[in-house]
């Protein structure tokens, strides 16, 4: 997902979440235990499925993000690691089932597992994981996290039919596009800070803080990948550039160039996002005109401002370690779009 | 679902769920207005899919057993309606998904979500419905209840992905199909039924003789679908006969007759299973094989001794009312295939 570059810009944070692999590599070991113990099943399918996608290398930033705001709070039971555990399963099905509506052949540089398995298993796996993600909040035993987490699912679930209603059209708002990114990512970076607190003694005042952060590092995350699928501000053509625009995806460097175009730009849009022209020829006039029309560095600066954000939420704790990690991790997400 | 006839085997008592639908209408109708209100979103697509299924006329079977087992066991509190609610909502999610796993296009004599929406709006839709059905359990606030039905929504996936297993499988035996539709639709039953006597107060025997219930029944209502797919054993070929042979789908009846049959009849169904061999004069075939060799008779009694302890589990009650109307909800399941 891009190398961490050190930034300057804050007194010597590192642009990265080596920091925070680091506070949480104890517990995310037993994190990684408890989700290949409940991948288990008779039924042989279901781990391979489950491990093909688990195993792929995915960053684990949701439950280091459990983790670490449980720590924040001072939290000192066991119920974080079924909580991170969950909120990764949470976030696994959630993959296996956008692939099926996608119709995506790779995922994380791998075939997608509807290549491999079928679209019935990646489905049925998902519903399976998800199962599993509530039992484990269940033997947690805390009903406020069950409540953050239900609502998330409910929630992202809202938002993905939301993108397919809006992901084609061409009149969608800035305010519509922000509002799926919340609901369909962000929300479950939002709910895997808030249960940490929950764990930690359910203060008000810290859910709060941690739901801020999560948020707003989640929106922040989003549309760093949205800039980063049109290249970012790095000169070259990446090679995984462009699966936004082949899938006909309506994302924010989209509405912004939208705004700004003229009225052989929007007839390129429709074309594109409309009847799929989508080659790539139209690719590089696509970088090209966000490169441009300023949409691409407008959509980083707009991450920045939402990374702004999150990083005061986290004012109310003193410094220390698992704070600097928090903040770097802010600029982890958005250093990878330069 | 078939017309309920009266039967004359067990004094007088009717092969009807008329009863247990009088008995609890009260309540569903507090059901049906939950289910409207948690089916609702700002993104109409949600409330449009979901009713499109919801109001398409299923019997409600799954809701109603929640709704009698809890007064079965005394409870007098208002928690049955949002886990009816749920229980339903988990139904209908899993139909969701099934139409798209399935590729099914007509459900309950309307086409099929995915026909009308697609399969990305299924999918999504039915991550929704669970999630909200997570959330009304969540807001009922018993952990035993989260419990029984977090863990049905995993087992019913690891059931159905079981299925996807042996689905084309000539050599499934009985038991791995019984384990099949145990977890697949049973134990939905099972957890509809238990969560009665959860609220009622926690009684460990009211509990097992619900869910035992449940289970039974759940189980028996299948093998009759089984049945019924291939005529039951009516005379006449009826019109909705065949889909579980169209879709290559390995049920009792199929296992029986791939026991009893010869070279030519496991031929028959190997090319019915592995090579879609399945025309209207296979169904034919299919059917006249399975009246031959009694596999039919063979699944409905099956269905029957499965009813028997569906019945037996409710020895601990006394005779009432909603006894009868439980009892007799099982006799309408068998009946059907009559």
């Amino acid at each position: 997902m891009g190398i961490a570059v050190a930034l300057d810009r804050d007194k010597g944070r590192q642009a990265s979440i080596e920091g925070l692999v680091k506070l949480v590599a104890a517990d995310m070991e037993r994190v990684n235990q408890m989700i290949l113990s409940r991948t288990g099943s008779d039924v042989l399918m279901i781990p391979e499925v489950a491990n093909h996608l688990i195993s792929s290398g995915g960053k684990r930033l949701r439950p280091m993000l459990t983790l670490s705001a449980a720590a924040l709070c001072g939290y000192q039971g066991e119920g974080h690691v079924k909580l991170a555990a969950s909120v990764e399963f949470m976030h696994t099905a959630t993959l296996l089932h956008d692939d099926v509506v996608d119709e995506s052949d790779m995922r994380r540089g791998k075939p997608a597992a509807r290549k491999v398995w079928g679209n019935e298993a990646s489905v049925l796996v998902g519903d399976f994981l998800l199962g599993q993600a509530f039992r484990m909040m269940v033997e947690v035993g805390s009903l406020d996290a069950l409540d953050v987490l239900s609502t998330a699912a409910a929630v992202i679930a809202e938002g993905e039919v939301m993108q397919l209603s809006v992901a084609r059209s061409l009149a969608t708002t800035e305010d519509e596009y922000l509002a799926v990114i919340e609901a369909k990512t962000a929300t479950l970076f939002a709910a895997a800070c808030e249960v940490g607190p929950i764990l930690a003694g359910n203060n008000p005042d810290d859910r709060a803080a941690c739901r801020a952060y999560g948020m707003n590092l989640g929106v922040a995350f989003q549309l760093i990948d949205d800039a980063l699928d049109y290249g970012g501000t790095a000169d070259a053509l990446g090679k995984n550039i462009g699966d936004d625009f082949r899938e006909g995806k309506l994302t924010l460097p989209v509405v912004l160039s939208l705004q700004r175009g003229d009225a052989a730009d929007r007839e390129f849009w429709r074309q594109a996002l409309e009847e799929g022209a989508t080659g790539d020829d139209a690719l590089k006039r696509a970088v090209a005109m966000m490169r441009g029309n300023g949409a691409l560095r407008e959509t980083i600066a707009r991450a920045e401002s939402y990374g702004d954000a999150a990083r005061a939420a986290l004012d109310r704790y003193p410094a220390g370690p698992l704070k600097t990690a928090l903040l770097d991790t802010v600029d982890f997400c958005i250093s990878r779009a330069h």
